[in-house]
């Protein structure tokens, strides 16, 4: 089956339209007529092959609603006419006892990312940007009634690289929790962070966002720059910043017990000094997506919360405008592109 | 009152015999007889200036065992005869959050160390290799029945800033533990993480101490080196080692929600890459000694258990060659100063 799609040619070049091949749905399979393919960082970093080199042509998109059109033989979780979403993974062993677990995101022999990946069928996998995907039923997510499909899009990766730390470390009534950076993952931090009933406070760069953030929920705001006197005044730490930050500085601002977890990716090393750590039994840690289960549980959060994402939804022919908006953080806060928009044609 | 004590006259200088002076025991004061001081490295770090200027004279040990002498009048939790020790911290605010927490460790006025510290009443604090001590009440331990002098001295420091990250990091039974270090600290952390139920690793730079690990309560032990099978095997890591290592390869070797825990406190900053963290949301984490209610705790534990240090028991004299010692790794496990040879006169 071959369907339209916007991809990136090679490594740097500008995206295009194009026409890819889905595999034909096997007996778990569910074939989905994409509506929505949200814009993550990720995507922009990995065409450009800033995380290491990928197989090309390559279609990013790892924030996917749609519909079921149609399901193997074997498929029980899913109907055609179901509404879905699919986010980071397509599939993992299963068997190792992280999958077990639920935590699919940390597969001991490596999930299947949505795009750039080798399937189990020996074939690259491909993501969102694109008028269909094949997926194995595991790993397709019912989206809740009330879920708008647009804005519930960015929810199936900025919203669960969210909402699984936050779950994982107890943001909750009484929580302190600040949010570095208000972008696509930040704003929904705020939300998610709200709605879960912690005292939210944003660090950002500069006063531009404050109205947004007070909007998203958040109780306090602050320009980094000025933070001393919030020494030992959180629980924990979102760190949404994808670049390098002082992560001392950030430290110092945790109470004692409490967490610095960073979700953005810089790939420069990260520096700290031990004393940042030990002078109050802090702990620096790292989050990635989260598993399929919590995903569920993320979206039914998210419908009975009535969260999804601040976005702008674009037609096909703008990503590569998108992308460069995105590299200048002019946002607020998601990329949506509507895949009714693809040529029905590829190049 | 003026007492015998060996002090630092400068730093980088060896110890020589002094008298110092200690305050006349106020209304909570109790005076302390120490029979006991054990020699931690972080006595070598002060004495010689690597942790910034420090008052001189100097005179270290924070840990220390001994009796009660005398009371003041107000004094309710100890009586002469009394056996006590004392840690690390003589004083904190008793005011602030982790104060009221038990967490005096981490007081957010500072707290009020047992040398080279200014106590509440102005005077510089002068630590345990001395024949008597001043302590206020609150600070003073009890000595468990069952516990030797000698060999309890070290869980003073060594001990509690052990137990406290193991029982903070929940290390029990089926927790797979492993400490980097076979040193004061880490022999002392195989013998708790034992007692307390976990399945305990010893990571060592050679196999020159596996003996001692398995007599000390190990189930494993391995060399650094050749660990690349070990991969996310541990939920928890214990690292003693003071010097800086490769945090990279040590967080591979942590599961998924694990943790690495350093106590040892290198002067170089951390370096470490984001996806160490972020692969399998492991936390790198710092804990600091411990609590004056955990550390009671801790000693009351380590009498039911049985458990001491390892130590050679040396006479004053030879405190400067037990430094040098120290710094070549070539004690099993700990010093201890027996101070009933510390010269009546000083010089």
């Amino acid at each position: 089956m071959h369907v339209p799609a916007y991809a990136a040619p090679a490594p740097g070049e500008p995206l295009a339209p194009t026409l890819i091949e889905r595999r034909d749905p096997g007996p778990h399979d569910v074939l989905i007529a994409i509506g929505y393919a949200g814009i993550c960082h990720s995507d922009i970093h990995t065409v450009r092959g800033d995380w290491g080199p990928r197989p090309y042509p390559l279609v990013p998109g790892h924030e996917i609603t749609g519909v079921v059109t149609a399901t193997g033989s074997g498929v029980t979780r899913h109907r055609a006419g179901d509404r879905v979403g699919v986010g980071c993974i397509v599939d993992s062993c299963r068997t190792c006892a992280d999958c077990r677990a639920g935590n699919e995101q940390y597969c001991r022999s490596g999930m299947v990312g949505t795009y750039g990946a080798i399937g189990r069928d020996g074939a690259v996998t491909q993501g969102g940007y694109a008028g269909h995907i094949v997926v194995d039923e595991d790993f397709v997510l019912p989206l809740p009634d009330g879920l708008d499909p647009a804005t519930a899009a960015p929810l199936l990766c900025a919203g669960i690289t969210t909402y699984s730390p936050l779950r994982r470390w107890n943001a909750g009534p009484g929580t302190r929790l600040a949010v570095v950076g208000l972008g696509g993952l930040g704003h929904l931090a705020v939300r998610i962070g709200h709605a879960l009933g912690a005292e939210v406070t944003v660090l950002s760069r500069s006063y531009k966002k404050q109205e947004d953030a007070v909007r998203l929920g958040a109780d306090h705001y602050h320009v980094i720059d000025s933070v001393e006197r919030l020494a030992g005044r959180f629980d924990l730490i979102l760190n949404t910043a994808g670049s390098a930050v002082d992560l001392d500085a950030y430290l110092s601002l945790v109470a004692v017990d409490g967490t610095l977890v960073n979700v953005g990716a810089p790939a420069a090393p990260l520096t700290l000094n031990a004393f940042s750590l030990i002078d109050a039994r802090r702990s620096l840690a790292g989050s990635l997506i989260g598993g399929i289960a919590e995903t569920r549980e993320m979206l039914e959060f998210c419908a009975t919360h009535r969260i999804g994402a601040d976005v702008e939804i674009i037609a096909a022919d703008r990503i590569n405008e998108a992308y460069e908006r995105v590299l200048s953080a002019d946002v607020r806060y998601r990329f949506v592109v509507d895949t009714a928009t693809l040529p029905v044609e590829g190049s």
